[in-house]
């Protein structure tokens, strides 16, 4: 059973992605890609919506860029939570992107983080189900202290790096 | 039958809107306004856009502050053209809602006027259909030679109270 | 036991955030709101998180205006979603809390909704724990019908003050 | 008979627009593309505005950069729709282009699409001289649903690519 | 002979103006105000300009808000300097008029003072003259003499109150 | 005698100006330009404006990048004219030095030009002169004749092109 | 001995700044306040500067608003540290003082506190004396236990409102 | 004994950084350099400050991109003065890091310089340290001397190039 679906508005959104799909991998959490519209296919969008809901679908993640509505719309049509990835894109470079998703009216939420920011998406997704599945909770805790272990590397190598010049 | 169906995300706009309205009815053009929101009554929109359109309407207005999804949610449902009034609601004042309204992706424009705007998107409406309808175009170059009327009035009066200052 | 721990970093930013506490309230959602400062408290902001997520708490909602860096603090010290609202205040009424709000880096996630938006952080967290919990979910869907029949309500009263009119 | 008069700032402007009096052609709309300043040519501007609204163009689309004045005015001197197109110049990118273009005073608007949004442009022409005639408006409506499915066969190279990766 | 023609674009512009005009006269340049829009009266604006440089007018300035095209329209059709005031009015408070009137294309230059900067406007005025006339730009250093002689005054109000503080 | 000064505040703004400097050139103004820098040479920018002034130099173009603030410096010691332009430098790409530039406070203007906008500061230091002189004002009417006769020689190569594409 | 030279563009500025003399007077830490602008009474600025310095002065603090110039001018003039207060003034309230203030060019800084920040400016003034006096970084330290105090005593009030609501 | 501790968020900044460490050793200042991450690594970052305190640092120089907490969150724990630099990195390209950087709240200040200041950081350390050290003073005004000799000699060289276009 599909946990997650993730939305993008265009094919070639799917690039800046990928690295949020391979986090929810590695997270162990299922998903389904989808490319769709709020804009050019908003009846695929809406029955989407409505089947995977029906269909145990848990968390809807969407990216677009511009004035990025497919967040808001899954929103519109969903009471399960929605994730939106503001896309740089065009002239304004993710600001008119960011605005479109995270600024929603009081009742319909987005949760909204940063512009093209897949990774966090993912692990979002994860602390969401984690509430509710104490061993997806763990597999996050495991994931971060992965994830400080290389901080902590790469603090190392600096240091070593700036005595070698000194 | 009603020419130009205009939609606002929240019965609050209004007021900002009247002028609107009243222009609208000075030109000469039917209207039906309707509290519809992209997001808390998206089916309701749906819906009322379709129905519109099969009964005639040839253009829709849509007011919306915030993440303004209203004007691209109407016109990914119609062919007809959509006017998108940004209103200035919230922290930011309409910059939000002005790249949400304009920023649409290729293929679904939404006619965008100033923040605010809605004495222009009444303008407007009736510059669209007179393209089609003479007697409308007449109207719009009368109330725009009543308007020129009253700036050179105004200009007059301005250089009465230098002069009297002088 | 308390199922959302609400930080705010200032007791002013409380009258703007009331309103959330009472949708989390409608909701059923058990709550403790706290004053607590990333910048003037952090020691209390560490130890309240961690004590928090021990004794259960599955969600943080952290409020703050200006340099907020709330949401970001409490999201490093646990792996629980944390939902950050940027609130406005000072000179740039909340463009700086959204961007410092929103843009975390990879790893660390906030849920971030729109400026002032307490109500949508309600209403998140609930989504958040429907995930896991369906009778949350379907309270969820209740209080979105709800709102739903008001904004036909205001639709409705709309459409006969301009029949009055006309 | 010409229908649109499509005006440029600059020739600089016509690769960003070309996808715009393509899709013109598509829609089987006649254009005359022009390059006319507001500002260096302003004599030749106005009198070009007067001659085609005389010889019957009924809308007017302008693309300009900057401190774009160009849709403003032309919008002075008709009463024909005007169509503007921000375009991405300079070191601001397109916003104060944005903001020049679309931020115009009561009775005198702009019909603004997105910045270089040339496509838009000319599906908005398109829909406006659909209002009166139906058989420009079935055009539109056929390069919409052709448009739609060109995202479906997306969806399911996407969907495809995945389950490979799967 | 009228030394400096002032416009601007709506006669509510005139209550921050006035310091600019009061400015005018303590340094003895004449000065004709008047009210004309670039979009609604631009024949007047056109003849207005063209019969000022005529009759010995060296100067323009323009006041505009918003998409603020009056000084830019002023520009196109003389060739002696334009001094551009943006005006802070509606939602986005000044930053439109400022884009719009400073980034002018190449060849067309408005020299642009800060947002509702009248009183700059007329200083600039004279020294611009000053370069012509000396006894013009002798009273400039006279007034800029006694704006020091101000700012030195309240200089010393400030430490005799902090002296009484101490 | 030297007409023009010209500082920039650093070196490596000439390229972007060497463009301004031949506007000069063609319009038979006479100019010197310096590297001086408000925050790094203060005292050396000091004299050399009290000096130029001395020397008959009747106008100051200040050319600089982010806080730039070496045209108000300028203008804090000369009352003659002082053009300003900000130049696109940094992260911010000129937002900065715009705003630096042209909020100038009552009674110290700086004539401001749009960003990297060097051969207006060229045409409006003519413009300017042009006040005092008719054969520099004669020049000005020349060239910009000239700059028009080229945008109406692109509008005839565009509109061959797009015959040959019809 | 004066330890603290406080600059302000304009006494209108004063009320803005009082808490940041308290909070010196709290600290312990002797200043003198002084209406200078760096563009209307430059070299009153400069003089005071020099003198300061030479009469033992060790930390500049600037207060300006809009093209906010003041601490540049003073770093222009000083190898001590200039803290700078980007003052909310005028349309823009205090982005372009921001801007203008923390902008600078490398071998010049301004150490930038936020918009209107005078209490800040006063903290950090005494911290950098406290880095050569320990008796002050001492008393900054009981500052901020005090403030740290104000916050707990404010936590717990909102726990008691909270409860009493419950 | 190390004079200053240097944070960086992320090893990617170091490039962006390195002339400023240069510019210490130039200025005669020791320095640690430290990758260390307000949100993943934040327990080591809170002891680092605790130690480096105790063990003598009297500067903590922090420089992070996006939403930029790490100035602020050592600021929370050291009563030293934190200097903050903005890194640009991500869509908004420092925009979101300098108001996350700056606008901190009364109490807790960041000593912020421009965005990639990496150069100024370094000198308004030694400028602080100088305070109480008359020998690190002495060396910023040598430092400062050398630099203006440099503009000096570019102004020369400009000179002689435009001489030699002449």
């Amino acid at each position: 059973m599909t946990q997650v679906a993730w939305l993008m508005g265009s094919d070639s959104d799917y690039p800046k992605l990928e690295k949020g799909f391979q986090t929810l991998n590695e997270l162990g959490i299922s998903v389904e890609g989808r490319v769709l519209s709020a804009h050019r296919t908003p009846e695929q969008t809406r029955e989407f919506v409505t089947q995977s809901e029906a269909g145990g679908v848990k968390i809807f993640i969407c990216a677009a860029g511009m004035a990025a509505h497919l967040a808001g719309a899954v929103a519109a049509h969903s009471s399960r939570p929605v994730i939106g990835i503001p896309v740089a894109a065009g002239a304004l470079n993710g600001l008119d992107a960011l605005l479109s998703t995270v600024q929603m009216p009081p009742g319909v939420p987005v949760a909204t983080v940063g512009i093209d920011g897949s990774v966090n998406a993912a692990v979002l997704a994860a602390q969401i189900l984690g509430t509710g599945d104490e061993s997806i909770a763990k597999k996050v805790i495991e994931w971060r202290t992965a994830q400080t272990a290389k901080v902590v590397e790469k603090d190392k190598r600096l240091q070593q790096k700036l005595q070698g010049n000194g």
